[in-house]
Protein backbone atom coordinates (compact mmCIF):
# COMPACT_ATOMS: atom_id res chain seq x y z
CA UNK A 1 0.00 0.00 0.00
CA UNK A 2 1.41 3.25 -1.06
CA UNK A 3 1.71 6.24 1.64
CA UNK A 4 -0.14 8.63 0.84
CA UNK A 5 -0.71 12.22 2.04
CA UNK A 6 -3.63 12.86 4.24
CA UNK A 7 -5.75 15.25 2.36
CA UNK A 8 -9.07 16.97 3.79
CA UNK A 9 -11.80 16.05 1.13
CA UNK A 10 -12.79 18.84 -0.86
CA UNK A 11 -11.41 22.58 -1.99
CA UNK A 12 -8.99 23.91 0.25
CA UNK A 13 -10.10 26.47 2.57
CA UNK A 14 -7.87 29.74 0.51
CA UNK A 15 -9.22 28.22 -2.34
CA UNK A 16 -12.82 28.71 -1.11
CA UNK A 17 -12.05 31.52 0.62
CA UNK A 18 -10.86 32.77 -2.76
CA UNK A 19 -13.80 31.93 -4.51
CA UNK A 20 -16.21 33.47 -1.75
CA UNK A 21 -14.00 36.48 -2.22
CA UNK A 22 -14.45 36.71 -6.06
CA UNK A 23 -18.09 36.14 -5.87
CA UNK A 24 -19.05 39.04 -3.35
CA UNK A 25 -16.96 41.60 -5.63
CA UNK A 26 -19.14 40.33 -8.57
CA UNK A 27 -22.54 40.57 -6.33
CA UNK A 28 -21.91 43.99 -4.99
CA UNK A 29 -20.43 45.11 -8.92
CA UNK A 30 -23.67 43.95 -10.26
CA UNK A 31 -25.24 45.99 -8.01
CA UNK A 32 -26.91 49.86 -8.92
CA UNK A 33 -23.82 51.31 -7.10
CA UNK A 34 -21.50 49.49 -9.31
CA UNK A 35 -17.53 50.14 -8.75
CA UNK A 36 -18.29 52.50 -6.40
CA UNK A 37 -19.89 50.44 -4.48
CA UNK A 38 -17.13 47.53 -4.00
CA UNK A 39 -15.13 48.29 -0.96
CA UNK A 40 -12.73 46.10 0.86
CA UNK A 41 -14.69 46.15 3.85
CA UNK A 42 -18.36 45.57 1.42
CA UNK A 43 -16.52 42.49 0.43
CA UNK A 44 -15.16 40.83 3.33
CA UNK A 45 -18.59 41.22 4.61
CA UNK A 46 -20.66 39.74 2.20
CA UNK A 47 -17.81 36.49 2.06
CA UNK A 48 -17.46 36.12 5.22
CA UNK A 49 -13.35 36.76 5.45
CA UNK A 50 -11.50 38.74 7.31
CA UNK A 51 -10.51 41.92 5.43
CA UNK A 52 -6.99 40.64 5.81
CA UNK A 53 -7.41 37.34 3.82
CA UNK A 54 -8.23 39.54 1.09
CA UNK A 55 -5.40 42.04 1.48
CA UNK A 56 -3.14 39.06 1.43
CA UNK A 57 -3.87 38.41 -2.07
CA UNK A 58 -4.78 41.51 -3.43
CA UNK A 59 -2.91 45.25 -2.90
CA UNK A 60 -6.09 46.97 -3.84
CA UNK A 61 -10.00 47.87 -4.99
CA UNK A 62 -8.79 47.85 -8.34
CA UNK A 63 -6.12 44.47 -8.04
CA UNK A 64 -9.58 42.75 -6.55
CA UNK A 65 -12.12 43.80 -9.01
CA UNK A 66 -9.94 42.70 -12.24
CA UNK A 67 -9.32 39.47 -10.69
CA UNK A 68 -13.00 38.85 -9.83
CA UNK A 69 -14.20 40.35 -13.83
CA UNK A 70 -11.50 37.52 -15.02
CA UNK A 71 -13.17 35.03 -13.01
CA UNK A 72 -16.35 36.20 -14.32
CA UNK A 73 -16.24 35.22 -18.06
CA UNK A 74 -16.02 31.72 -19.37
CA UNK A 75 -12.75 31.13 -20.75
CA UNK A 76 -12.89 31.82 -24.42
CA UNK A 77 -11.90 28.26 -26.63
CA UNK A 78 -9.24 27.71 -28.38
CA UNK A 79 -10.59 26.61 -32.03
CA UNK A 80 -8.79 23.37 -33.28
CA UNK A 81 -7.91 24.46 -36.46
CA UNK A 82 -9.97 22.12 -38.79
CA UNK A 83 -11.60 25.12 -40.95
CA UNK A 84 -12.02 28.60 -40.86
CA UNK A 85 -15.45 28.58 -41.22
CA UNK A 86 -15.57 26.23 -38.21
CA UNK A 87 -13.25 27.86 -36.51
CA UNK A 88 -14.84 31.61 -36.08
CA UNK A 89 -18.20 29.90 -35.60
CA UNK A 90 -17.02 28.35 -32.37
CA UNK A 91 -15.27 31.89 -31.09
CA UNK A 92 -18.87 33.53 -31.95
CA UNK A 93 -21.24 30.73 -30.13
CA UNK A 94 -18.69 31.46 -27.33
CA UNK A 95 -19.14 35.10 -27.43
CA UNK A 96 -22.68 34.97 -27.76
CA UNK A 97 -23.27 32.36 -24.96
CA UNK A 98 -21.05 34.69 -22.83
CA UNK A 99 -23.45 37.59 -23.12
CA UNK A 100 -26.34 35.77 -21.09
CA UNK A 101 -23.53 35.10 -18.48
CA UNK A 102 -24.96 35.69 -14.95
CA UNK A 103 -22.42 38.80 -14.30
CA UNK A 104 -23.22 40.71 -17.70
CA UNK A 105 -23.99 43.64 -14.95
CA UNK A 106 -20.97 43.92 -13.67
CA UNK A 107 -18.84 44.69 -17.22
CA UNK A 108 -21.55 47.25 -18.36
CA UNK A 109 -20.97 48.55 -15.01
CA UNK A 110 -17.08 48.59 -15.54
CA UNK A 111 -17.19 49.94 -19.32
CA UNK A 112 -19.94 52.50 -18.39
CA UNK A 113 -17.90 53.99 -15.58
CA UNK A 114 -14.47 54.07 -17.30
CA UNK A 115 -14.40 57.70 -17.59
CA UNK A 116 -14.71 57.92 -13.98
CA UNK A 117 -12.20 54.66 -12.95
CA UNK A 118 -9.81 55.00 -16.15
CA UNK A 119 -7.17 52.45 -14.25
CA UNK A 120 -9.47 50.22 -13.83
CA UNK A 121 -11.18 50.47 -16.82
CA UNK A 122 -7.61 50.47 -18.56
CA UNK A 123 -6.18 47.59 -16.33
CA UNK A 124 -9.23 45.47 -17.21
CA UNK A 125 -8.60 45.98 -20.60
CA UNK A 126 -4.84 45.13 -20.28
CA UNK A 127 -5.51 42.16 -18.05
CA UNK A 128 -8.77 40.21 -19.28
CA UNK A 129 -9.62 41.61 -22.19
CA UNK A 130 -6.29 41.90 -24.16
CA UNK A 131 -5.68 38.30 -23.75
CA UNK A 132 -9.27 37.22 -25.44
CA UNK A 133 -8.76 39.31 -28.25
CA UNK A 134 -5.23 38.37 -28.68
CA UNK A 135 -6.68 34.81 -28.84
CA UNK A 136 -8.95 35.71 -31.68
CA UNK A 137 -6.70 37.84 -33.72
CA UNK A 138 -4.28 34.05 -33.76
CA UNK A 139 -7.06 32.46 -34.82
CA UNK A 140 -7.62 34.91 -38.30
CA UNK A 141 -3.57 34.92 -38.58
CA UNK A 142 -4.06 30.94 -38.83
CA UNK A 143 -6.19 31.40 -41.45
CA UNK A 144 -4.26 34.26 -43.41
CA UNK A 145 -1.15 32.29 -43.18
CA UNK A 146 -2.91 29.37 -44.83
CA UNK A 147 -4.13 31.24 -47.35
CA UNK A 148 -7.64 31.14 -46.36
CA UNK A 149 -8.07 34.65 -45.32
CA UNK A 150 -7.29 38.01 -47.26
CA UNK A 151 -3.52 38.72 -46.55
CA UNK A 152 -4.25 42.75 -45.81
CA UNK A 153 -7.13 41.95 -43.20
CA UNK A 154 -6.80 44.75 -40.12
CA UNK A 155 -7.53 41.93 -37.73
CA UNK A 156 -8.52 44.25 -35.10
CA UNK A 157 -11.17 45.37 -36.89
CA UNK A 158 -12.05 41.62 -37.80
CA UNK A 159 -12.15 41.10 -33.84
CA UNK A 160 -14.51 43.41 -33.33
CA UNK A 161 -16.62 42.80 -35.97
CA UNK A 162 -16.91 39.49 -34.89
CA UNK A 163 -17.30 40.44 -31.02
CA UNK A 164 -19.97 43.06 -31.82
CA UNK A 165 -22.36 40.97 -33.73
CA UNK A 166 -22.31 38.88 -30.93
CA UNK A 167 -22.22 40.59 -27.72
CA UNK A 168 -23.85 44.15 -28.51
CA UNK A 169 -27.51 42.40 -28.10
CA UNK A 170 -28.19 42.27 -24.50
CA UNK A 171 -29.15 38.95 -22.72
CA UNK A 172 -32.77 40.50 -22.81
CA UNK A 173 -33.32 39.95 -26.72
CA UNK A 174 -33.29 36.36 -27.61
CA UNK A 175 -31.06 35.96 -30.43
CA UNK A 176 -32.08 33.85 -33.57
CA UNK A 177 -31.07 30.15 -33.41
CA UNK A 178 -29.02 30.64 -36.19
CA UNK A 179 -27.25 33.82 -35.41
CA UNK A 180 -23.50 32.35 -35.11
CA UNK A 181 -23.92 30.63 -38.56
CA UNK A 182 -25.61 34.43 -40.17
CA UNK A 183 -22.71 36.08 -38.79
CA UNK A 184 -20.29 33.66 -39.73
CA UNK A 185 -20.92 33.48 -43.35
CA UNK A 186 -21.50 37.55 -43.57
CA UNK A 187 -18.39 37.82 -42.45
CA UNK A 188 -16.79 35.44 -44.42
CA UNK A 189 -17.93 36.63 -48.01
CA UNK A 190 -18.90 39.95 -47.65
CA UNK A 191 -22.11 41.57 -48.13
CA UNK A 192 -21.63 42.57 -52.03
CA UNK A 193 -22.70 40.47 -54.55
CA UNK B 1 -45.67 97.30 -44.05
CA UNK B 2 -46.99 93.59 -43.23
CA UNK B 3 -48.55 93.23 -40.10
CA UNK B 4 -47.42 90.60 -37.85
CA UNK B 5 -47.60 89.08 -34.91
CA UNK B 6 -45.11 90.62 -31.71
CA UNK B 7 -43.20 87.28 -30.88
CA UNK B 8 -40.39 87.83 -28.23
CA UNK B 9 -36.41 87.10 -29.32
CA UNK B 10 -34.96 83.52 -28.82
CA UNK B 11 -36.69 80.11 -27.83
CA UNK B 12 -40.39 80.31 -26.74
CA UNK B 13 -40.64 79.12 -23.26
CA UNK B 14 -41.52 76.20 -23.15
CA UNK B 15 -39.20 74.95 -25.55
CA UNK B 16 -36.48 76.30 -23.10
CA UNK B 17 -38.05 74.28 -20.32
CA UNK B 18 -38.43 71.39 -22.33
CA UNK B 19 -34.44 71.15 -23.27
CA UNK B 20 -33.65 72.18 -19.37
CA UNK B 21 -35.61 69.41 -18.58
CA UNK B 22 -34.43 66.67 -20.97
CA UNK B 23 -30.95 67.89 -20.11
CA UNK B 24 -31.70 67.50 -16.16
CA UNK B 25 -32.54 64.15 -17.26
CA UNK B 26 -29.59 63.42 -18.72
CA UNK B 27 -27.59 64.21 -16.03
CA UNK B 28 -28.98 62.45 -13.55
CA UNK B 29 -29.26 59.28 -15.60
CA UNK B 30 -25.17 59.49 -16.14
CA UNK B 31 -24.56 59.56 -12.47
CA UNK B 32 -23.38 56.61 -10.60
CA UNK B 33 -27.31 55.71 -9.48
CA UNK B 34 -28.37 55.46 -13.41
CA UNK B 35 -32.06 54.89 -14.18
CA UNK B 36 -32.69 54.25 -10.01
CA UNK B 37 -31.23 58.53 -9.33
CA UNK B 38 -33.75 59.67 -11.39
CA UNK B 39 -37.45 61.04 -10.44
CA UNK B 40 -39.53 63.73 -11.68
CA UNK B 41 -38.44 65.82 -8.29
CA UNK B 42 -34.85 65.58 -8.55
CA UNK B 43 -34.89 66.28 -12.56
CA UNK B 44 -37.66 69.44 -11.28
CA UNK B 45 -35.22 70.57 -8.91
CA UNK B 46 -32.20 70.03 -11.24
CA UNK B 47 -34.11 72.00 -14.21
CA UNK B 48 -35.36 74.78 -12.27
CA UNK B 49 -39.07 73.94 -13.00
CA UNK B 50 -42.20 72.92 -11.21
CA UNK B 51 -42.96 68.91 -11.00
CA UNK B 52 -46.29 70.15 -13.57
CA UNK B 53 -44.41 71.14 -15.99
CA UNK B 54 -43.00 68.14 -16.21
CA UNK B 55 -46.32 66.05 -15.67
CA UNK B 56 -47.73 68.48 -18.82
CA UNK B 57 -45.90 66.45 -21.13
CA UNK B 58 -44.31 63.26 -19.65
CA UNK B 59 -46.92 60.75 -18.13
CA UNK B 60 -43.96 60.02 -15.79
CA UNK B 61 -40.43 58.63 -15.17
CA UNK B 62 -40.07 56.20 -17.79
CA UNK B 63 -41.39 58.14 -20.67
CA UNK B 64 -39.55 61.14 -20.02
CA UNK B 65 -36.10 59.20 -19.67
CA UNK B 66 -36.54 57.96 -23.03
CA UNK B 67 -37.03 61.36 -24.29
CA UNK B 68 -34.15 62.02 -22.92
CA UNK B 69 -32.52 59.17 -24.51
CA UNK B 70 -33.91 60.16 -27.69
CA UNK B 71 -32.72 63.84 -27.44
CA UNK B 72 -29.45 62.70 -26.49
CA UNK B 73 -28.80 60.82 -29.73
CA UNK B 74 -27.78 62.58 -32.70
CA UNK B 75 -30.02 61.21 -35.81
CA UNK B 76 -28.22 59.33 -38.24
CA UNK B 77 -27.88 60.65 -41.65
CA UNK B 78 -30.34 59.45 -44.48
CA UNK B 79 -27.36 58.93 -46.98
CA UNK B 80 -28.19 60.35 -50.43
CA UNK B 81 -27.09 56.80 -52.21
CA UNK B 82 -24.60 57.69 -54.91
CA UNK B 83 -22.91 54.63 -54.02
CA UNK B 84 -23.33 51.75 -51.47
CA UNK B 85 -19.76 52.23 -49.98
CA UNK B 86 -20.26 55.50 -49.32
CA UNK B 87 -23.98 55.21 -47.69
CA UNK B 88 -22.24 52.40 -45.41
CA UNK B 89 -19.28 54.85 -44.66
CA UNK B 90 -21.71 57.77 -43.96
CA UNK B 91 -23.66 55.59 -41.60
CA UNK B 92 -20.29 54.31 -39.71
CA UNK B 93 -18.37 57.53 -39.29
CA UNK B 94 -21.83 59.14 -37.84
CA UNK B 95 -22.06 55.76 -35.71
CA UNK B 96 -18.41 55.85 -34.64
CA UNK B 97 -18.63 59.89 -33.68
CA UNK B 98 -21.97 59.30 -32.01
CA UNK B 99 -19.98 56.67 -29.38
CA UNK B 100 -18.15 60.03 -28.26
CA UNK B 101 -20.99 61.94 -27.22
CA UNK B 102 -21.20 63.63 -23.71
CA UNK B 103 -24.11 60.97 -22.76
CA UNK B 104 -22.71 58.00 -23.23
CA UNK B 105 -22.99 57.17 -19.99
CA UNK B 106 -26.70 57.36 -19.98
CA UNK B 107 -27.09 54.34 -22.65
CA UNK B 108 -24.78 51.98 -20.39
CA UNK B 109 -26.85 52.80 -17.54
CA UNK B 110 -30.01 52.15 -19.31
CA UNK B 111 -28.55 49.10 -21.02
CA UNK B 112 -26.77 47.74 -17.60
CA UNK B 113 -30.25 48.44 -16.71
CA UNK B 114 -32.14 46.38 -18.83
CA UNK B 115 -32.63 43.15 -16.23
CA UNK B 116 -33.79 45.41 -13.21
CA UNK B 117 -35.81 47.82 -15.70
CA UNK B 118 -37.05 45.80 -18.18
CA UNK B 119 -40.36 48.12 -19.78
CA UNK B 120 -37.36 51.48 -19.48
CA UNK B 121 -35.48 49.69 -21.45
CA UNK B 122 -37.79 47.46 -24.14
CA UNK B 123 -39.74 51.08 -24.79
CA UNK B 124 -36.41 53.17 -25.74
CA UNK B 125 -35.44 49.64 -27.66
CA UNK B 126 -38.80 50.34 -29.31
CA UNK B 127 -38.81 54.17 -29.61
CA UNK B 128 -35.21 54.97 -29.83
CA UNK B 129 -33.00 52.40 -31.26
CA UNK B 130 -35.16 50.49 -33.53
CA UNK B 131 -36.15 53.81 -35.99
CA UNK B 132 -32.42 53.91 -35.94
CA UNK B 133 -31.45 49.80 -37.15
CA UNK B 134 -34.69 50.69 -39.56
CA UNK B 135 -32.99 53.38 -40.80
CA UNK B 136 -30.18 51.32 -42.08
CA UNK B 137 -32.34 48.17 -42.90
CA UNK B 138 -33.28 50.48 -45.30
CA UNK B 139 -30.16 51.83 -46.77
CA UNK B 140 -29.36 48.12 -47.04
CA UNK B 141 -32.31 47.08 -48.54
CA UNK B 142 -31.61 49.70 -51.00
CA UNK B 143 -28.66 47.98 -52.40
CA UNK B 144 -29.92 44.64 -52.31
CA UNK B 145 -33.13 45.96 -54.67
CA UNK B 146 -30.15 47.38 -56.84
CA UNK B 147 -28.47 44.35 -57.20
CA UNK B 148 -25.21 45.46 -55.37
CA UNK B 149 -25.46 43.46 -52.20
CA UNK B 150 -26.13 39.61 -51.79
CA UNK B 151 -30.10 38.82 -51.57
CA UNK B 152 -29.98 36.94 -48.96
CA UNK B 153 -28.37 38.60 -46.53
CA UNK B 154 -29.99 38.90 -43.14
CA UNK B 155 -30.18 42.54 -43.06
CA UNK B 156 -30.27 42.03 -38.94
CA UNK B 157 -27.41 40.59 -38.79
CA UNK B 158 -25.12 43.20 -41.17
CA UNK B 159 -27.07 46.09 -39.00
CA UNK B 160 -25.39 44.41 -35.70
CA UNK B 161 -21.98 44.03 -37.80
CA UNK B 162 -22.11 47.73 -38.19
CA UNK B 163 -23.45 48.77 -35.11
CA UNK B 164 -20.69 46.86 -33.38
CA UNK B 165 -17.85 47.48 -35.18
CA UNK B 166 -18.34 51.63 -34.65
CA UNK B 167 -19.40 51.44 -31.01
CA UNK B 168 -17.98 48.50 -29.28
CA UNK B 169 -14.72 50.29 -27.98
CA UNK B 170 -15.73 53.01 -25.56
CA UNK B 171 -15.14 57.15 -26.04
CA UNK B 172 -11.68 55.87 -23.88
CA UNK B 173 -9.87 53.99 -26.56
CA UNK B 174 -9.33 56.36 -29.75
CA UNK B 175 -10.39 54.43 -32.77
CA UNK B 176 -7.36 54.71 -35.97
CA UNK B 177 -8.33 57.25 -38.27
CA UNK B 178 -9.26 54.78 -41.25
CA UNK B 179 -11.07 52.43 -39.02
CA UNK B 180 -14.77 53.65 -40.70
CA UNK B 181 -13.31 52.37 -44.11
CA UNK B 182 -11.86 49.40 -42.91
CA UNK B 183 -14.91 48.24 -41.06
CA UNK B 184 -16.46 49.12 -44.47
CA UNK B 185 -14.23 47.34 -46.93
CA UNK B 186 -14.01 44.24 -44.33
CA UNK B 187 -17.81 44.11 -44.64
CA UNK B 188 -18.36 44.85 -48.50
CA UNK B 189 -15.80 42.32 -49.28
CA UNK B 190 -15.72 39.70 -46.43
CA UNK B 191 -12.52 38.01 -45.19
CA UNK B 192 -12.24 34.99 -47.21
CA UNK B 193 -9.85 35.13 -49.86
Amino acid sequence: MTQTTARPPGRPRSERAEKAILEATLDLLGEESGVAGVSIEAVAARAGVGKTTIYRRWANKEALIVSALAYGKDPLPEPPGHSARADLLELVRALAAGRNGPHGRCFHNVVGGAEKFPALYERYQHDVIEPRRELMRGVLRRWVERGEFRPDLDLDVVVTLLVGAATLKTAEEVLPADWPEQVVATLLHGIAL
